[in-house]
Protein backbone atom coordinates (compact mmCIF):
# COMPACT_ATOMS: atom_id res chain seq x y z
CA UNK A 1 0.00 0.00 0.00
CA UNK A 2 1.14 3.21 -1.18
CA UNK A 3 2.63 5.66 1.99
CA UNK A 4 0.84 8.73 0.74
CA UNK A 5 -2.58 6.81 0.91
CA UNK A 6 -3.72 10.34 2.78
CA UNK A 7 -2.95 12.27 -0.04
CA UNK A 8 -4.49 9.79 -2.68
CA UNK A 9 -7.61 9.31 -0.76
CA UNK A 10 -8.50 13.17 0.01
CA UNK A 11 -8.66 14.92 -3.79
CA UNK A 12 -12.13 13.74 -4.11
CA UNK A 13 -15.09 16.30 -4.99
CA UNK A 14 -17.58 14.50 -6.98
CA UNK A 15 -18.67 11.07 -5.81
CA UNK A 16 -19.87 9.47 -9.01
CA UNK A 17 -16.35 10.34 -10.85
CA UNK A 18 -15.04 7.39 -8.01
CA UNK A 19 -15.25 3.91 -8.98
CA UNK A 20 -16.20 1.87 -5.65
CA UNK A 21 -14.32 -1.47 -7.16
CA UNK A 22 -10.93 0.73 -7.52
CA UNK A 23 -8.01 0.39 -5.37
CA UNK A 24 -5.96 3.45 -5.02
CA UNK A 25 -2.48 3.16 -4.24
CA UNK A 26 -2.79 -0.47 -3.79
CA UNK A 27 -1.60 -2.73 -7.17
CA UNK A 28 -2.19 -6.38 -5.67
CA UNK A 29 -5.97 -8.23 -5.22
CA UNK A 30 -7.40 -10.20 -2.41
CA UNK A 31 -4.58 -12.22 -1.14
CA UNK A 32 -1.94 -9.64 -1.23
CA UNK A 33 -4.38 -7.03 1.14
CA UNK A 34 -4.67 -9.75 3.59
CA UNK A 35 -1.12 -10.35 3.46
CA UNK A 36 -0.40 -6.36 3.71
CA UNK A 37 -2.96 -6.35 6.35
CA UNK A 38 -0.97 -8.51 8.68
CA UNK A 39 2.11 -6.89 7.57
CA UNK A 40 0.73 -3.59 8.78
CA UNK A 41 -1.05 -4.93 12.16
CA UNK A 42 2.14 -5.24 14.18
CA UNK A 43 3.08 -1.75 13.51
CA UNK A 44 -0.92 -0.40 14.15
CA UNK A 45 -0.93 -2.01 17.46
CA UNK A 46 2.22 -1.16 19.04
CA UNK A 47 1.76 2.75 18.03
CA UNK A 48 -1.84 2.19 19.56
CA UNK A 49 -0.05 1.40 22.94
CA UNK A 50 2.45 3.84 22.79
CA UNK A 51 -0.50 6.59 22.07
CA UNK A 52 -2.70 4.71 25.21
CA UNK A 53 1.26 4.67 27.28
CA UNK A 54 1.36 8.67 26.67
CA UNK A 55 -2.35 9.18 27.58
CA UNK A 56 -1.94 7.85 30.53
CA UNK A 57 1.16 10.21 31.66
CA UNK A 58 -0.55 13.10 30.52
CA UNK A 59 -0.27 13.51 27.09
CA UNK A 60 -3.61 15.11 25.79
CA UNK A 61 -3.47 13.35 22.20
CA UNK A 62 -6.19 11.06 20.80
CA UNK A 63 -7.55 10.00 17.76
CA UNK A 64 -10.97 9.82 16.36
CA UNK A 65 -12.10 7.97 13.53
CA UNK A 66 -14.81 8.41 11.76
CA UNK A 67 -17.26 6.07 9.94
CA UNK A 68 -19.90 7.47 7.15
CA UNK A 69 -21.46 5.60 4.48
CA UNK A 70 -24.75 4.21 3.25
CA UNK A 71 -26.17 1.28 4.21
CA UNK A 72 -24.22 -1.82 3.62
CA UNK A 73 -21.12 0.65 3.03
CA UNK A 74 -19.29 -1.55 5.69
CA UNK A 75 -18.87 0.50 8.52
CA UNK A 76 -18.94 -2.91 10.72
CA UNK A 77 -16.94 -4.75 8.96
CA UNK A 78 -13.86 -2.06 8.96
CA UNK A 79 -14.79 -1.60 12.93
CA UNK A 80 -14.36 -6.07 13.22
CA UNK A 81 -11.53 -6.13 10.41
CA UNK A 82 -9.40 -2.98 10.40
CA UNK A 83 -10.21 -1.76 14.04
CA UNK A 84 -10.14 -4.86 15.52
CA UNK A 85 -6.18 -4.99 15.27
CA UNK A 86 -5.39 -2.95 17.83
CA UNK A 87 -5.91 -3.38 21.90
CA UNK A 88 -9.39 -3.50 22.61
CA UNK A 89 -8.53 -1.48 25.90
CA UNK A 90 -7.57 1.23 23.75
CA UNK A 91 -10.35 1.95 21.44
CA UNK A 92 -13.89 3.51 22.60
CA UNK A 93 -16.19 2.84 19.61
CA UNK A 94 -19.76 4.65 19.83
CA UNK A 95 -22.85 4.13 17.41
CA UNK A 96 -24.94 7.13 16.68
CA UNK A 97 -28.66 5.85 16.04
CA UNK A 98 -31.25 7.80 15.19
CA UNK A 99 -31.15 10.51 18.32
CA UNK A 100 -33.15 9.97 21.55
CA UNK A 101 -35.70 12.19 23.17
CA UNK A 102 -33.11 13.85 25.37
CA UNK A 103 -30.36 14.34 22.54
CA UNK A 104 -32.99 15.85 20.35
CA UNK A 105 -33.63 18.49 23.14
CA UNK A 106 -30.13 19.59 22.77
CA UNK A 107 -28.03 20.94 20.18
CA UNK A 108 -27.24 18.26 18.03
CA UNK A 109 -23.12 18.13 18.55
CA UNK A 110 -24.35 17.61 22.25
CA UNK A 111 -24.58 14.09 22.22
CA UNK A 112 -21.37 13.98 19.72
CA UNK A 113 -19.13 15.42 22.25
CA UNK A 114 -19.97 13.06 25.22
CA UNK A 115 -18.45 10.36 22.83
CA UNK A 116 -15.11 12.18 21.90
CA UNK A 117 -12.01 9.85 23.13
CA UNK A 118 -10.38 10.63 25.83
CA UNK A 119 -6.25 10.77 25.95
CA UNK A 120 -4.55 7.99 24.95
CA UNK A 121 -7.60 6.75 23.20
CA UNK A 122 -8.82 5.90 19.74
CA UNK A 123 -12.20 7.23 19.07
CA UNK A 124 -14.42 5.28 16.41
CA UNK A 125 -17.88 6.63 15.67
CA UNK A 126 -20.01 4.17 13.72
CA UNK A 127 -22.05 7.43 12.19
CA UNK A 128 -21.49 10.75 13.61
CA UNK A 129 -22.58 14.66 13.47
CA UNK A 130 -22.74 13.96 9.77
CA UNK A 131 -25.81 12.45 10.21
CA UNK A 132 -27.02 15.98 11.02
CA UNK A 133 -26.21 17.74 7.47
CA UNK A 134 -27.34 14.29 5.81
CA UNK A 135 -30.28 12.32 6.65
CA UNK A 136 -31.17 15.85 8.42
CA UNK A 137 -31.10 17.76 4.81
CA UNK A 138 -32.06 14.48 2.64
CA UNK A 139 -35.12 14.02 5.06
CA UNK A 140 -35.67 17.67 5.36
CA UNK A 141 -35.71 16.95 9.15
CA UNK A 142 -34.01 20.70 9.80
CA UNK A 143 -34.65 23.70 7.70
CA UNK A 144 -31.96 24.96 4.94
CA UNK A 145 -30.47 27.73 7.25
CA UNK A 146 -30.07 25.73 10.02
CA UNK A 147 -28.46 22.64 7.87
CA UNK A 148 -26.58 25.32 6.46
CA UNK A 149 -25.32 26.65 10.50
CA UNK A 150 -23.99 22.84 10.85
CA UNK A 151 -21.53 23.00 8.23
CA UNK A 152 -19.55 25.75 9.82
CA UNK A 153 -20.50 24.45 13.53
CA UNK A 154 -18.77 21.11 12.98
CA UNK A 155 -15.36 22.50 11.79
CA UNK A 156 -15.59 24.72 14.84
CA UNK A 157 -16.21 21.96 16.57
CA UNK A 158 -13.45 19.50 14.83
CA UNK A 159 -10.83 22.22 15.32
CA UNK A 160 -11.39 22.54 18.81
CA UNK A 161 -10.74 18.65 19.03
CA UNK A 162 -7.81 19.01 17.51
CA UNK A 163 -6.44 21.98 18.83
CA UNK A 164 -7.05 20.04 21.97
CA UNK A 165 -4.42 17.19 20.86
CA UNK A 166 -7.05 15.21 18.44
CA UNK A 167 -6.02 13.93 15.15
CA UNK A 168 -9.60 12.99 13.01
CA UNK A 169 -9.27 10.58 10.15
CA UNK A 170 -12.88 10.99 8.25
CA UNK A 171 -13.29 8.40 6.14
CA UNK A 172 -16.47 8.06 3.86
CA UNK A 173 -17.25 4.29 2.85
CA UNK A 174 -18.15 5.06 -0.72
CA UNK A 175 -20.21 2.14 -2.95
CA UNK A 176 -22.26 3.00 -5.93
CA UNK A 177 -26.35 1.87 -6.05
CA UNK A 178 -25.15 -1.66 -7.28
CA UNK A 179 -22.97 -2.56 -4.59
CA UNK A 180 -25.77 -1.68 -2.17
CA UNK A 181 -28.33 -4.13 -3.82
CA UNK A 182 -26.41 -6.81 -3.93
CA UNK A 183 -25.35 -6.79 -0.75
CA UNK A 184 -29.44 -6.32 0.61
CA UNK A 185 -29.81 -9.31 -1.59
CA UNK A 186 -27.07 -11.13 0.53
CA UNK A 187 -28.89 -10.27 3.67
CA UNK A 188 -31.94 -11.54 2.35
CA UNK A 189 -30.33 -14.61 1.25
CA UNK A 190 -28.96 -15.62 4.54
CA UNK A 191 -30.92 -15.92 7.35
CA UNK A 192 -27.54 -15.34 9.56
CA UNK A 193 -27.82 -11.90 8.36
CA UNK A 194 -31.84 -11.47 8.45
CA UNK A 195 -30.86 -8.98 11.66
CA UNK A 196 -28.95 -5.99 9.48
CA UNK A 197 -31.87 -5.78 7.31
CA UNK A 198 -34.78 -3.33 8.28
CA UNK A 199 -37.45 -2.67 5.76
CA UNK A 200 -37.04 0.62 5.86
CA UNK A 201 -33.37 0.57 4.29
CA UNK A 202 -35.65 0.45 0.81
CA UNK A 203 -37.02 3.42 1.59
CA UNK A 204 -33.96 5.62 2.00
CA UNK A 205 -32.45 3.33 -1.22
CA UNK A 206 -35.22 5.31 -2.94
CA UNK A 207 -33.11 8.92 -2.25
CA UNK A 208 -29.89 7.60 -3.17
CA UNK A 209 -28.93 10.37 -5.79
CA UNK A 210 -30.13 12.43 -2.87
CA UNK A 211 -28.04 11.23 -0.58
CA UNK A 212 -25.19 11.37 -3.05
CA UNK A 213 -25.51 14.74 -3.04
CA UNK A 214 -25.80 15.38 0.70
CA UNK A 215 -22.34 13.30 0.64
CA UNK A 216 -20.97 15.49 -1.89
CA UNK A 217 -21.82 18.84 0.09
CA UNK A 218 -20.86 17.85 2.83
CA UNK A 219 -17.04 16.72 2.13
CA UNK A 220 -16.97 19.76 0.31
CA UNK A 221 -17.94 22.39 2.80
CA UNK A 222 -15.80 20.12 5.59
CA UNK A 223 -12.79 19.01 4.28
CA UNK A 224 -10.28 21.12 6.03
CA UNK A 225 -6.99 21.11 6.35
CA UNK A 226 -6.86 19.73 10.06
CA UNK A 227 -9.38 16.88 9.31
CA UNK A 228 -10.03 15.94 5.31
CA UNK A 229 -12.39 13.66 4.51
CA UNK A 230 -11.54 10.90 2.72
CA UNK A 231 -13.37 8.55 0.24
CA UNK A 232 -12.45 5.14 0.52
CA UNK A 233 -13.76 2.94 -2.66
CA UNK A 234 -15.52 0.65 -0.44
CA UNK A 235 -16.75 -2.02 -3.56
CA UNK A 236 -14.17 -4.11 -2.51
CA UNK A 237 -14.21 -5.10 1.43
CA UNK A 238 -10.79 -5.95 1.60
CA UNK A 239 -9.23 -3.47 -0.24
CA UNK A 240 -11.71 -1.00 2.19
CA UNK A 241 -10.51 -2.48 5.29
CA UNK A 242 -7.10 -2.47 4.33
CA UNK A 243 -7.39 1.06 3.23
CA UNK A 244 -8.90 2.83 6.24
CA UNK A 245 -6.15 0.40 8.66
CA UNK A 246 -3.60 2.13 6.22
CA UNK A 247 -5.17 5.62 6.90
CA UNK A 248 -5.35 5.18 10.45
CA UNK A 249 -1.17 4.11 10.65
CA UNK A 250 -0.54 7.13 8.59
CA UNK A 251 -1.69 9.46 11.19
CA UNK A 252 -0.65 7.66 13.87
CA UNK A 253 2.82 7.47 12.18
CA UNK A 254 2.34 11.14 12.17
CA UNK A 255 2.32 11.68 16.18
CA UNK A 256 6.05 10.45 16.32
CA UNK A 257 5.12 8.72 19.11
CA UNK A 258 7.67 7.53 21.43
CA UNK A 259 7.46 5.79 24.93
CA UNK A 260 7.20 8.20 28.24
CA UNK A 261 10.20 8.44 29.79
CA UNK A 262 10.54 6.98 33.38
CA UNK A 263 9.27 9.57 36.06
CA UNK A 264 10.92 7.74 39.29
CA UNK A 265 14.51 6.94 39.15
CA UNK A 266 14.92 3.47 37.59
CA UNK A 267 17.59 2.27 40.23
CA UNK A 268 16.24 3.59 43.25
CA UNK A 269 13.27 1.22 42.26
CA UNK A 270 15.29 -1.79 41.30
CA UNK A 271 16.66 -1.83 44.72
CA UNK A 272 13.47 -1.03 46.65
CA UNK A 273 11.69 -4.01 44.25
CA UNK A 274 14.42 -6.45 45.13
CA UNK A 275 13.99 -5.73 48.90
CA UNK A 276 10.33 -6.61 49.10
CA UNK B 1 -9.45 -27.20 27.15
CA UNK B 2 -12.25 -28.81 29.55
CA UNK B 3 -15.60 -27.78 28.75
CA UNK B 4 -16.08 -27.96 32.45
CA UNK B 5 -14.19 -25.46 33.43
CA UNK B 6 -16.67 -23.44 35.53
CA UNK B 7 -16.75 -26.25 37.51
CA UNK B 8 -12.63 -26.45 38.18
CA UNK B 9 -12.52 -23.07 38.69
CA UNK B 10 -15.41 -22.05 40.96
CA UNK B 11 -14.53 -24.44 43.80
CA UNK B 12 -11.87 -22.73 45.39
CA UNK B 13 -11.95 -21.32 48.70
CA UNK B 14 -8.49 -20.95 49.78
CA UNK B 15 -6.10 -18.81 47.74
CA UNK B 16 -2.73 -20.03 48.66
CA UNK B 17 -3.54 -24.10 48.03
CA UNK B 18 -3.95 -22.43 44.13
CA UNK B 19 -0.33 -23.08 42.38
CA UNK B 20 -0.62 -19.76 40.21
CA UNK B 21 1.33 -21.88 37.97
CA UNK B 22 -0.89 -25.39 37.46
CA UNK B 23 -3.21 -25.21 34.59
CA UNK B 24 -6.32 -26.77 35.69
CA UNK B 25 -8.32 -28.68 33.16
CA UNK B 26 -5.66 -28.14 29.93
CA UNK B 27 -2.92 -30.69 29.25
CA UNK B 28 -0.73 -28.76 26.82
CA UNK B 29 1.94 -26.78 27.34
CA UNK B 30 2.67 -22.97 25.61
CA UNK B 31 2.40 -23.91 22.04
CA UNK B 32 -0.66 -26.01 22.27
CA UNK B 33 -2.53 -23.06 24.35
CA UNK B 34 -1.82 -20.95 21.17
CA UNK B 35 -3.26 -23.67 18.71
CA UNK B 36 -6.24 -23.83 21.02
CA UNK B 37 -7.32 -20.44 21.63
CA UNK B 38 -6.96 -19.82 17.34
CA UNK B 39 -9.59 -23.07 17.71
CA UNK B 40 -11.94 -20.98 20.31
CA UNK B 41 -11.50 -18.17 18.48
CA UNK B 42 -14.07 -18.43 15.83
CA UNK B 43 -16.73 -20.17 18.08
CA UNK B 44 -16.38 -16.87 20.35
CA UNK B 45 -16.59 -14.48 17.64
CA UNK B 46 -19.68 -16.18 16.22
CA UNK B 47 -21.58 -16.34 19.76
CA UNK B 48 -20.86 -12.71 20.48
CA UNK B 49 -22.20 -11.61 16.98
CA UNK B 50 -25.38 -13.84 17.66
CA UNK B 51 -25.52 -12.19 20.84
CA UNK B 52 -25.21 -8.44 19.54
CA UNK B 53 -27.82 -9.37 16.81
CA UNK B 54 -30.28 -10.42 19.08
CA UNK B 55 -29.63 -7.50 21.42
CA UNK B 56 -30.44 -5.27 18.70
CA UNK B 57 -33.56 -7.12 18.07
CA UNK B 58 -34.95 -6.23 21.67
CA UNK B 59 -33.56 -9.13 23.64
CA UNK B 60 -31.91 -8.07 26.89
CA UNK B 61 -29.48 -10.57 27.58
CA UNK B 62 -26.02 -9.44 27.98
CA UNK B 63 -22.64 -10.77 29.43
CA UNK B 64 -20.29 -8.76 31.66
CA UNK B 65 -16.82 -10.15 32.50
CA UNK B 66 -15.24 -9.16 35.81
CA UNK B 67 -11.52 -9.23 36.06
CA UNK B 68 -9.87 -8.58 39.46
CA UNK B 69 -6.08 -9.14 40.34
CA UNK B 70 -2.92 -7.49 42.41
CA UNK B 71 -1.13 -5.79 39.92
CA UNK B 72 1.01 -7.29 36.95
CA UNK B 73 -1.51 -10.31 37.15
CA UNK B 74 -2.62 -9.58 33.67
CA UNK B 75 -5.66 -7.43 33.13
CA UNK B 76 -4.47 -6.05 30.32
CA UNK B 77 -3.45 -9.06 28.68
CA UNK B 78 -6.55 -10.88 29.15
CA UNK B 79 -8.11 -7.55 27.24
CA UNK B 80 -5.83 -7.87 24.57
CA UNK B 81 -5.96 -11.65 23.90
CA UNK B 82 -8.94 -13.35 25.21
CA UNK B 83 -11.23 -10.57 25.22
CA UNK B 84 -9.61 -9.38 22.06
CA UNK B 85 -10.48 -12.37 19.98
CA UNK B 86 -14.09 -10.84 19.62
CA UNK B 87 -15.28 -7.86 17.30
CA UNK B 88 -14.64 -4.87 19.33
CA UNK B 89 -18.24 -2.85 18.19
CA UNK B 90 -19.72 -5.31 20.89
CA UNK B 91 -17.19 -5.29 23.55
CA UNK B 92 -17.97 -2.40 26.39
CA UNK B 93 -14.80 -1.94 28.53
CA UNK B 94 -14.83 0.03 31.19
CA UNK B 95 -11.49 0.92 33.64
CA UNK B 96 -12.16 1.58 36.74
CA UNK B 97 -9.38 3.91 38.53
CA UNK B 98 -9.30 5.60 41.76
CA UNK B 99 -12.95 7.02 42.17
CA UNK B 100 -13.28 10.69 41.09
CA UNK B 101 -14.62 13.69 43.94
CA UNK B 102 -18.11 12.96 41.69
CA UNK B 103 -18.00 9.25 42.41
CA UNK B 104 -17.30 9.32 46.27
CA UNK B 105 -20.28 11.51 46.75
CA UNK B 106 -22.46 8.69 45.90
CA UNK B 107 -22.79 4.85 46.97
CA UNK B 108 -19.63 2.90 45.54
CA UNK B 109 -22.11 1.00 43.12
CA UNK B 110 -23.07 4.52 41.19
CA UNK B 111 -19.92 4.45 38.74
CA UNK B 112 -20.54 0.74 38.61
CA UNK B 113 -23.90 0.83 37.51
CA UNK B 114 -23.35 3.28 34.88
CA UNK B 115 -20.99 0.68 33.49
CA UNK B 116 -23.45 -2.86 32.96
CA UNK B 117 -22.93 -3.36 29.47
CA UNK B 118 -26.15 -2.77 27.05
CA UNK B 119 -28.58 -5.53 25.69
CA UNK B 120 -25.95 -7.60 23.02
CA UNK B 121 -22.80 -6.50 24.53
CA UNK B 122 -20.47 -7.82 26.13
CA UNK B 123 -19.09 -5.72 28.62
CA UNK B 124 -15.24 -5.81 30.51
CA UNK B 125 -14.91 -4.50 34.01
CA UNK B 126 -11.05 -3.65 34.29
CA UNK B 127 -11.19 -3.72 38.03
CA UNK B 128 -14.61 -3.24 39.47
CA UNK B 129 -16.70 -2.86 42.46
CA UNK B 130 -14.72 -5.07 44.47
CA UNK B 131 -12.01 -2.75 45.02
CA UNK B 132 -14.78 -1.32 47.16
CA UNK B 133 -14.15 -4.45 49.50
CA UNK B 134 -10.60 -4.89 48.84
CA UNK B 135 -8.09 -1.98 48.94
CA UNK B 136 -11.14 -0.25 51.25
CA UNK B 137 -11.14 -3.05 53.42
CA UNK B 138 -7.24 -2.91 53.00
CA UNK B 139 -6.46 0.59 53.19
CA UNK B 140 -9.11 1.17 55.60
CA UNK B 141 -11.18 3.65 53.11
CA UNK B 142 -14.32 2.66 54.54
CA UNK B 143 -15.61 1.66 58.07
CA UNK B 144 -15.72 -1.99 59.04
CA UNK B 145 -19.77 -1.88 59.03
CA UNK B 146 -19.68 -0.36 55.76
CA UNK B 147 -17.35 -3.02 54.37
CA UNK B 148 -19.40 -5.46 55.68
CA UNK B 149 -23.20 -3.82 54.11
CA UNK B 150 -20.95 -3.67 50.71
CA UNK B 151 -20.98 -7.71 50.28
CA UNK B 152 -24.47 -7.54 50.63
CA UNK B 153 -25.64 -4.62 48.10
CA UNK B 154 -22.72 -6.25 45.74
CA UNK B 155 -24.78 -9.51 45.93
CA UNK B 156 -28.19 -7.91 45.67
CA UNK B 157 -26.68 -5.84 43.04
CA UNK B 158 -25.01 -8.65 40.81
CA UNK B 159 -28.63 -10.49 40.88
CA UNK B 160 -30.65 -7.86 39.74
CA UNK B 161 -28.22 -7.69 36.91
CA UNK B 162 -28.69 -11.04 36.47
CA UNK B 163 -32.61 -11.22 36.65
CA UNK B 164 -32.60 -8.62 33.84
CA UNK B 165 -30.79 -10.61 31.51
CA UNK B 166 -27.07 -10.71 32.58
CA UNK B 167 -24.20 -13.55 32.75
CA UNK B 168 -21.80 -12.44 34.91
CA UNK B 169 -18.26 -13.77 34.76
CA UNK B 170 -16.04 -12.76 37.47
CA UNK B 171 -12.31 -13.91 37.05
CA UNK B 172 -9.81 -13.21 40.10
CA UNK B 173 -6.18 -13.93 38.23
CA UNK B 174 -4.09 -15.51 41.10
CA UNK B 175 -0.68 -15.00 40.72
CA UNK B 176 1.57 -14.81 43.76
CA UNK B 177 4.27 -13.00 45.11
CA UNK B 178 7.08 -14.12 43.69
CA UNK B 179 5.16 -13.69 40.01
CA UNK B 180 4.56 -10.43 40.97
CA UNK B 181 8.12 -9.63 41.34
CA UNK B 182 9.29 -11.26 38.71
CA UNK B 183 6.83 -9.15 36.83
CA UNK B 184 7.56 -5.64 37.88
CA UNK B 185 11.52 -6.53 37.43
CA UNK B 186 10.88 -7.11 33.90
CA UNK B 187 8.79 -3.55 33.95
CA UNK B 188 11.94 -1.70 35.17
CA UNK B 189 13.98 -3.67 32.62
CA UNK B 190 12.10 -2.14 29.60
CA UNK B 191 11.89 1.49 28.79
CA UNK B 192 8.89 0.28 26.44
CA UNK B 193 7.36 -1.04 29.61
CA UNK B 194 7.84 2.11 32.49
CA UNK B 195 4.75 3.71 32.31
CA UNK B 196 3.05 1.02 33.48
CA UNK B 197 5.40 0.84 36.62
CA UNK B 198 4.21 3.13 39.55
CA UNK B 199 6.61 3.32 42.72
CA UNK B 200 3.48 3.33 44.87
CA UNK B 201 2.87 -0.37 43.43
CA UNK B 202 5.69 -1.50 45.76
CA UNK B 203 3.61 0.39 49.05
CA UNK B 204 0.50 -2.53 48.26
CA UNK B 205 2.58 -5.27 47.58
CA UNK B 206 4.13 -5.01 51.02
CA UNK B 207 0.18 -5.63 51.90
CA UNK B 208 0.22 -8.89 49.45
CA UNK B 209 -1.03 -11.11 52.62
CA UNK B 210 -3.68 -8.24 53.91
CA UNK B 211 -4.69 -8.58 50.00
CA UNK B 212 -5.00 -11.90 49.80
CA UNK B 213 -7.16 -12.05 52.74
CA UNK B 214 -9.18 -9.32 51.49
CA UNK B 215 -9.72 -11.39 48.47
CA UNK B 216 -10.59 -14.70 50.07
CA UNK B 217 -13.38 -12.90 52.12
CA UNK B 218 -14.95 -11.64 49.05
CA UNK B 219 -14.80 -14.32 47.20
CA UNK B 220 -16.42 -16.53 50.00
CA UNK B 221 -19.23 -13.69 50.42
CA UNK B 222 -19.90 -12.65 47.35
CA UNK B 223 -19.75 -16.33 45.12
CA UNK B 224 -23.05 -16.77 44.58
CA UNK B 225 -25.38 -19.14 42.34
CA UNK B 226 -25.88 -16.84 39.89
CA UNK B 227 -22.37 -15.02 39.88
CA UNK B 228 -19.52 -16.92 41.38
CA UNK B 229 -16.01 -16.58 41.20
CA UNK B 230 -13.70 -18.06 38.97
CA UNK B 231 -9.78 -18.26 40.48
CA UNK B 232 -7.97 -18.72 37.45
CA UNK B 233 -4.22 -19.50 37.84
CA UNK B 234 -2.26 -16.92 35.82
CA UNK B 235 1.37 -17.54 36.89
CA UNK B 236 1.54 -18.33 33.24
CA UNK B 237 -0.21 -16.10 31.12
CA UNK B 238 -0.97 -18.39 28.21
CA UNK B 239 -2.92 -20.76 30.32
CA UNK B 240 -4.63 -17.36 31.49
CA UNK B 241 -6.05 -15.99 28.57
CA UNK B 242 -7.07 -19.41 27.61
CA UNK B 243 -9.02 -19.98 30.69
CA UNK B 244 -10.79 -17.09 30.55
CA UNK B 245 -11.58 -17.01 26.81
CA UNK B 246 -12.87 -20.46 27.99
CA UNK B 247 -15.45 -19.14 30.59
CA UNK B 248 -16.50 -16.44 28.44
CA UNK B 249 -16.87 -19.28 25.56
CA UNK B 250 -18.91 -21.77 28.06
CA UNK B 251 -20.79 -18.89 29.48
CA UNK B 252 -22.17 -17.76 25.64
CA UNK B 253 -22.81 -21.34 24.87
CA UNK B 254 -24.98 -21.35 27.69
CA UNK B 255 -27.10 -19.13 26.22
CA UNK B 256 -28.29 -21.28 23.34
CA UNK B 257 -28.20 -18.32 20.67
CA UNK B 258 -29.81 -18.77 17.67
CA UNK B 259 -29.57 -15.96 14.97
CA UNK B 260 -32.92 -13.73 15.27
CA UNK B 261 -35.72 -14.24 12.96
CA UNK B 262 -36.57 -12.29 10.45
CA UNK B 263 -39.49 -9.76 11.57
CA UNK B 264 -40.68 -8.85 7.44
CA UNK B 265 -41.75 -11.11 5.12
CA UNK B 266 -38.71 -12.11 3.01
CA UNK B 267 -40.22 -12.55 -0.02
CA UNK B 268 -41.59 -9.37 -0.25
CA UNK B 269 -38.58 -7.68 0.41
CA UNK B 270 -36.67 -9.66 -2.30
CA UNK B 271 -39.44 -8.29 -4.50
CA UNK B 272 -39.21 -4.71 -3.69
CA UNK B 273 -35.09 -5.08 -3.48
CA UNK B 274 -35.50 -6.12 -7.30
CA UNK B 275 -37.63 -3.69 -8.22
CA UNK B 276 -35.57 -0.20 -6.40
Amino acid sequence: MSTSLRELLSAVTTLTDVDSRSTPGFEGGKAEAKKAMAALGNELAELQRRLYANGTGGDPRSVLLVLQGMDTSGKGGVIRHAVGLVDPLGLRITSFKKPTTEELEHDFLWRIEKGLPQPGIIGVFDRSHYEDVLISRVRELATPEEIERRYGAINDFEQAYFDGGGTIVKCMLHINSGDQKERLAARLEDPAKYWKYNPADLDERARWDDYQKAYELAIERCSTATAPWFVVPSGRKWYRNLAVATLLLEHLRALDLAWPAADFDVEVEKARLAAS
